[in-house]
């Protein structure tokens, strides 16, 4: 057909790289659901949320400090259940969706297990279970946790796409139909349908035409372990166990301070008087080399000392 | 230097490729400005307008239907006076701020004298004036009015990218000290704090580096304004008299029938029984070869009959 | 029973005033509802819109100055179906609900027929309709149109007290059950769930005991009836033919001068250079003399000119 | 003069009644001020806190639990610092108002010293001072706090009527100039503007002509008071020393139980296995016959363990 397009414009996630990317992700789930593809993180937690909640319904959500102490960084049934018998009546705000990060903030993972139990307690609870999967490929990397696990245990996540090798995206999956129908608009109402669809249609179809977006995780976790067991070797103790690309050692302050001029990160908390918290964080492209250099560097600080 | 940054991310529109970008645009303009990169232009209204207003503050706006008879397109002091003396008490929104696009929807401009007396007017009523420029390279190509006469004139506009060139992307340019500290937290609230920010620096620095952006600004026009030329000679009748790349032909029925078998457009409008308005969007990317073709067509078509 | 309540308050419309008023009100409805009691007519209409719509969705309502005109003030299928069919799709807000008032702003009625016939076309359109009766006294006795009626042919509406006796207080009637669960929770939230709700309770109980609302609004009705009558003798036109307690008469500007003098009315709008559409409301509580007084004045003045 | 009033409404809080209520309470206050009556004190804080607040911009209000052990129940500036130290950038919201209640949720007052240095803090930090004063009465009476202090230490308070003596209404008194002329906008656009604004006008007119508001309070506390003093004298523990009149006594669960057939109050919250806080809320109207019954029955409780 000789068809010509003179607005030149393939509308707002229509096109047919946007159709491919939905395609490749749907090989790993069996069963039902949509798919939108969002710029951030932010607006897709906004989006979702929107979707599922009323004006006078919330979230219930991990408090970062609370969880290092409970359950290891996870929400589980055990810590939601006093909150539903608590907000009880209209005086209050009513849950209706607990909000999980898997990886967690903290670094740490769900297990299939975990994840299962907490999808059966809010179905019995008539809330919602949605995850945060900014960093899903390290997670699923990093437990027994697959993309049919995450499809079969939630009523909507998304995957990461620009923490994982993608230069803005993130997918969006919805499995339950109540907020099916209605997502195109919020989509739309919070200025995230972009015109251009097509550059977050083009990146996921790469990342999951052949498995890269696995591999890129995988990369970043083993920057990670390398590490964890290395700075454990050299006595470092950490603040939580992390198994994907974040990691919280505990560090001398002047240590820290030596180390800031030479490489970027944060300092996470203080942890006592002399030492405080700091959050390494490796992604698909940090060099191995430059993983060595830091723990060289941690090296010859002790030694000082 | 030999620092490393494992996290590999850098922050949220603060590179080095968005400074310049900063930087190549501000070279058009002669003033103190802040300027953010922002993914898209409903996003970039909705953030603008959110900064401007409280809840209880409304904006005036032009209907398209209306201004096609009024003003040719243009929201004039003589078109807002009657809103504000209607709204004067607190049973109504308080009007606070004009909104309008250059070029307009119809794909008319504002000229310079036109935005100098509505910039006075919005100042002595205590308004404020935002400009959408989801087209400002096309308007700016087919008026006297430049990136100065914009900032001379209004409070905040945006420079749109997504429509001239860039796979997402607009410059939203504020003057107006009143928003200038809490525009990041609006930004950031509404999830446009995207994490790799660079990818719209990177392509609005190319975009205003070398005059790029009218370039393709001006490509665009001048394909609309063969279409407008050779569609006159053969009789064809205009909704209004647009010098830009939107231009709305009023065409028999039976032909629009037979021209959207080869081309992509809108019906715009019923104009008679007989006849619609179409709008016609060409773009930098439009090739010479198929305006003429479209030409062609229309000529076989009214040959026909 | 001797027990004795410390705090001394009763809770939040759910003691026996209000349960009372409920009861009585109940008693020209067959059907299940739900009652609720809020204190004005403004925050009765943004509960049940808050209640009825998600954030992408809109409501339909009638446009006073266009209403005149067309169907003579009532929002028919005829006027809907066209806004409907134009919002298709999610670059558009969704309409979801149809607003209108009972009297209308400009005094006018719905028949039994109208109603029936626009609630049906909004079951087949998936909308909901809303009517705001804070005039409802005023309708139903100018109409063949009574509270079975409205409960019939609506999904929720309001009995009116502010504007019929009551010092305070709107009953909020509501059949459709998509939104009876949530309905406290948002009148919580928007600060209506006033804690001595039986100040509501007590004056609803009144009005509804033995007939009183609608002897009120009988008295209002027939304090108008006369001054259109009698207005029309001495050659007044009017804007439109009300049959309640608001009319509006077309009246010389110098006479609106000197009338003002004496009482008080709004000038509702210029009618050409030399008169004005005046807006003249009664109430229960207007004297039949004070009617009388004023169609005198109005006498004497245009006997002067 | 014979005017007549046809619509027979007063509008808008803008009554003579109203004006009354406004002038006795500004006896009590030194300095200019804008006074507004709102129907509840949710109500009230909703306006006052959109008033002052952005949508990025967030409130630092006390978490009763925490305050209990913290401060007795006073939020200070040792508690607020590190709150703001810790919100210092766009990717998380902005504390810009402070919201202290006076009396506190668990019955404490703030001083004059302690308004004072935390006024100053705030105004030190660019934060908005708001006092919610829903039992301000009684506050005032249990500490060296009055209406003047509330004012010089404040950018804005409420008085509250519903819990003391009115049937409903809060007196809203806005210092800071911030706000003052978009406040009846968000009065009326959150439904508060009541069309017969003066049965909060009459209330708060007969509070305050001669002292009647502190002598409701007043009789309110010393029966609280009573109840303190007696129930410590039979051995009785409380959750924290409070002057006005909530108090939170330590009882055994089966004397709860028992107590309970007769009196009516809140189990507050769980102390250890075997006993629990309650809360006793006493008012203007409680009698003190009553409140001995009370103590009698605690007594005869006791005896028979």
């Amino acid at each position: 057909m000789k068809g010509v397009n003179l607005d030149q414009q393939n509308g707002y996630s229509e096109d047919n790289y946007t159709e491919k990317a939905k395609s490749n992700i749907k090989k790993y789930i069996n069963g039902k659901c949509d798919i939108h593809f969002i710029p951030g993180g932010t607006q897709t937690n906004l989006i979702a949320i929107t979707a599922f909640l009323r004006p006078h319904e919330a979230c219930i959500a991990a408090k970062t400090g609370h969880i290092v102490d409970h359950e290891t960084g996870a929400l589980t049934p055990t810590l939601i259940k006093p909150i539903l018998d608590y907000h009880h009546f209209e005086h209050m705000v009513k849950p209706k969706l607990v909000y999980i990060s898997n990886s967690t903030e903290i670094g740490t993972v769900y297990t299939k297990n975990e994840l299962k139990n907490l999808y059966e307690f809010c179905q019995n609870n008539n809330l919602y279970l949605y995850i945060d999967g900014a960093r899903l490929g390290n997670a699923i990397l990093a437990s027994d946790v697959n993309l049919q696990d995450m499809y079969n245990y939630s009523d909507a996540f998304f995957i990461g796409g620009t923490k994982n090798g993608a230069l803005l995206g993130e997918a969006l999956i919805i499995k339950n139909l109540d907020i099916k129908d209605e997502i195109r608009y919020i989509i739309k109402q919070r200025g995230a349908l972009i015109a251009k669809g097509r550059i977050m249609g083009i990146q996921f179809n790469e990342l999951f035409k052949n498995n890269l977006y696995f591999e890129l995780a995988s990369h970043a976790n083993k920057m990670a372990n390398i590490l964890t067991t290395e700075l454990k070797k050299l006595g470092c103790k950490f603040l939580v166990d992390s198994p994907t690309n974040q990691i919280f050692p505990i560090i001398d302050n002047k240590i820290i301070e030596n180390l800031l001029k030479e490489f970027d990160f944060y300092v996470w908390e203080k942890f006592d008087e002399n030492s405080s918290v700091i959050r390494l964080v490796t992604s698909w492209a940090t060099p191995v080399k430059e993983v060595y250099n830091f723990i060289e560097e941690y090296k010859n600080n002790i030694k000082k000392r």
